[in-house]
């Protein structure tokens, strides 16, 4: 590999415990500015926290309440504002189509510090001033493109703003500029490359070695896909627009998990039913603190995206914990009997077992006071005429690689293909039949 | 007025000697830069300009040949790339809907100077880091976008990066955020205001000041009017793609003409059909020479773009002179009997007379070895109704009207409302039926 390629040494292989004593100094200064904010304000002042010294130890973040989603919203448009408006230079606000906006507000120094942090996750996947990047994601209230334009226009790359939409001109764009690096979601990526091949041309007219992909949820195997179609790399970029956008955590060149940034963000994980920590190695609810944003702190705010911290390290050397790929949002875990499990590890399972089809559906339903989780899955076509013996030890072998998956043992329901329901769009997967209390 | 709102007094109000020293020396550097490019090599090495000091004075700028569109298009993608690839940090391309695309390329000073500009321009009309300013044109490839959005910055305005489209949510954002500065095409403002009263909505409920408009030819009318729906000043902006875009003229708070950046540019007035310099005040085709790109230099750049220099000093005081309003572009000139007319001259003078009405078409004719100009125009339907005499009278006092405007009395036609062929789009004002040579 040769050197590890960095942006900011100095921070990126900090000690340990320099970098608590950093976050610990840097909480302080965030509860300081929370503290300004109308409701912070009254969330910490009920908490009994009202100056920046009652944070003793980093420890102490637990004595802070969580934020959510709806606080958020509720605090919209000026409720969660920091500092006087004129000092603020940016604002982005979530599109609000599944409910009220949420809006986070930057000052100068905010988006100094957000591009320092993409300027460090582009290095780190060995990106450099001498790359052409092409950014095909959405510019505006959308946090993708302009995030990681900052990000690269401060590296020194070659920026071409081609921004997202008209796959034949950024095919065009990316010939005769010799794009090596785009930054996309792996679906357009896919899509793109369909195109390419449609219009008769091959990878080799193409110069890409590199993409960063994001902002939807995708599978191991979707980056391995798109990494063997183009012949490139591609880099798993994390980051949500209460924490800025992109730049929050992102693989390095070995691709082992996503290095979160811890100086610039407090990370916990809890359980999203009990509320409490996690071990290392637990999958749970992402919680992040802001440690560096003065327009708009976050204080412990519930992300709701699962995933789980990686141990050991990795051998760029750099400190900073990984997260492992995201596999969910906490809105979509379901509790079977006390037991949290998600749809995604359901399918994730199913999808090993070679003779599952394409369909799927978990039904959960009450027995009495327990709950009944029921898998109900297609088989491939040709397999569906076995005899009933070789159904029943499949239908066997299905619970058992679930049970071991899900730490639950459901029941197995075998479909021939086509027959359970398809949706249009957005497929439905969960069917919770139980009572409502 | 009290104290005029500059951003660089330094250079917006340096004496006309000392700016024209400065032009002189950043002249001979950005030929130094241009003599690096494939395409500036080989036309200026032909015109006999080989070194810098070949230009021994401003007027020597005569000496260079002109740079049109065509010529940017065969020298794309890399033809007139000034610089290494990896000192580039962004490039714009037009569309190339209208043919091959072309691109400009910019350094990272470069970025920094265009940033400066556009500053220089939001300062200008009085607005500071006290107002919050919504972009509402396209970011990405588009230099709208992206120019306003580095300048607002800049200057410290809290930036709403809207983009373009979504009426309501505009609408939503103005208000949730009390927007008081908006950079919007004329016609898209227009539209705005309608969508606002057809939901109810009132100018009182938005806290809007002023408006930067650009981008697309507009009329004082349709200015003013922006200004009395709004109840705001409206600042005309002047810039193209090829000179970056937004930043390089615009009105000051008195709203007497666009300063142009002569520090940033050479601007000249040349007879589109003869080449030659105009005189102060005669309208003709910009030219532009860039004095600070050194990624993509352009000497003697046709803009097409028509105007006329204003005469005499802004009550501002800065020493940068005023470009009027664009007329129209130079592809749109009509030569009749060897006079130079714009079909934008022959609208501007019927559209002053009330019994005219919306529709009218321009016809040219050969007879014999002269053209003939023929103006068909549509009546007001109340007016058509009127006797012979009162007809002829009118007839004769619209061609003398015209004749005045276009120094060529047209023969005049007039019509029944709603007899002329309508066009769905882009209106097709002019019919030449001369024959090609
Ligand atoms: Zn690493
Ligand atoms: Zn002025």
């Amino acid at each position: 590999m040769g050197k590890i390629p960095v942006w900011n040494p100095a921070i990126e292989f900090i000690e340990r415990e320099a970098l608590e004593q950093l976050q610990l100094a840097r909480l302080r200064q965030t509860v300081e500015w929370a503290l300004k904010t109308p409701f912070y304000h009254q969330r910490l002042t009920e908490a009994g926290l009202t100056r920046p010294e009652d944070i003793a130890s980093l420890r102490d973040v637990r004595n802070i309440p969580y934020t959510t989603k709806d606080d958020l919203r509720e605090a919209y448009p000026a409720g969660l504002l920091a500092v006087a408006p004129e000092q603020a230079v940016r604002l982005h606000t979530s599109s609000g189509t599944t409910g009220m906006p949420t809006v986070i507000y930057h000052t100068r120094r905010d988006i100094e510090h957000w591009t320092e942090l993409v300027a460090r996750c582009i290095v780190a996947t060995g990106a450099t001033a001498r790359d052409v990047f092409q950014n095909m994601t959405h510019y505006g209230l959308f946090t993708g493109g302009l995030g990681l334009h900052y990000g690269a226009e401060q590296v020194g790359m070659l920026v071409i703003p081609a921004s997202s939409g008209n796959t034949h001109r950024q095919i065009q764009l990316m010939k005769n500029f010799r794009t090596t690096v785009v930054h996309a979601t792996p679906s357009y990526l896919l899509h793109l490359y369909e195109v390419l091949v449609n219009d008769g041309m091959t990878r080799e007219q193409l110069c890409l070695r590199k993409a960063f992909i994001g902002a939807e949820p995708h599978s191991e195997q979707t980056r391995r896909k798109i990494e063997e179609l183009f012949g490139i790399k591609a880099y798993n970029s994390y980051g949500l627009s209460e924490m800025n956008g992109p730049g929050v955590a992102f693989e390095c060149v070995y691709q082992t998990g996503l290095h979160l940034w811890e100086d610039a963000y407090i990370l916990e994980m809890i359980d999203p039913r009990t509320l409490q920590p996690l071990p290392e190695g637990e999958t749970g609810e992402i919680v992040m603190t802001t440690l560096q944003r003065q327009a708009t702190p976050l204080l412990r705010y519930r992300t709701r995206d699962l995933s789980h911290l990686m141990s050991g390290h990795c051998p760029c050397g750099r400190s900073h914990r990984r997260l492992a790929r995201i596999t969910g949002r906490s809105d979509d875990m379901l509790i079977v009997n006390g037991v949290n499990l998600f749809p995604s590890q359901i399918e994730e399972a199913l999808m090993k077992i070679p003779e599952v089809g394409t369909n799927y559906l978990i039904q959960l339903e009450k027995r009495g006071s327990m709950d009944r989780l029921v898998v109900k899955t297609e088989l491939c076509a040709k397999l569906f005429m076995g005899d009933r013996q070789t159904l029943d030890d499949l239908r066997e072998r299905i619970g058992e690689r679930l049970r071991s998956a899900i730490l639950v043992k459901p029941a197995i329901e075998l479909h021939q293909p086509g027959s359970l329901p398809v949706s249009e769009g957005k497929a439905q997967r969960v069917l919770d039949l139980r009572p409502a209390f």
